[in-house]
């Protein structure tokens, strides 16, 4: 939801986030804030099975695996990614509608 | 630039970001990893005059100008706005190309 705003005199500004929004948004980017996080979502966006192990993630980014399920965690968290246990291993979907949802709504475009 | 990775033994992975992008993409994010900066951006991206005086960036966000100037700091040294000093104030414009890039450079889309 975006609520309208008045801003001092004599600037027109259209609707932006409310706070709890902006809060939602921020949440999501922080995320993303911390570049073995990037790359493991970049890993997970561009598997061509369009999932991946956790085991298979570790090796990408040269981190053990308590490590790397701590970074999917956040992912998980933010709505990045989705988590799914199969036996043994957990695997992860990429879930980006959260980051071109954030992104749009801060951009509008 | 992005660069073919090769993942385990089954896994086929599309390239993704280098390290040095992903250092890049994640520094993007992280600088939106903050409501009010979140709220800054979507102020200025939204002002019908395409920029604002970080005068009147204070009262909706309720913080000090010095505060602000702070969080405006950390946006334009991410790219996200970009800041012009005219006399005593200093105006920003929006950047979003460098929130776009990196969305898209993440997900593929």
């Amino acid at each position: 939801m975006s609520t309208p705003r008045t801003v001092a005199c004599c600037t027109e500004v259209g609707p932006v986030p409310s706070r709890s929004d902006a809060e939602r948004i921020a949440a999501v980017f922080k995320a993303l804030g911390d570049p073995t996080r990037v790359t493991l979502l970049a890993l997970i966006t561009a598997s061509a099975a369009g999932e991946m192990c956790v085991c298979d993630l570790t090796e990408p980014v040269g981190l053990s695996q308590p490590t790397v399920s701590h970074h999917m965690k956040v992912l998980v968290d933010a709505g990045l990614v989705q988590r799914e246990q199969r036996g043994r291993w957990a695997y992860y979907r990429p879930s980006i509608g959260a980051l071109v949802s954030a992104t749009h709504e801060l951009t509008g475009t």
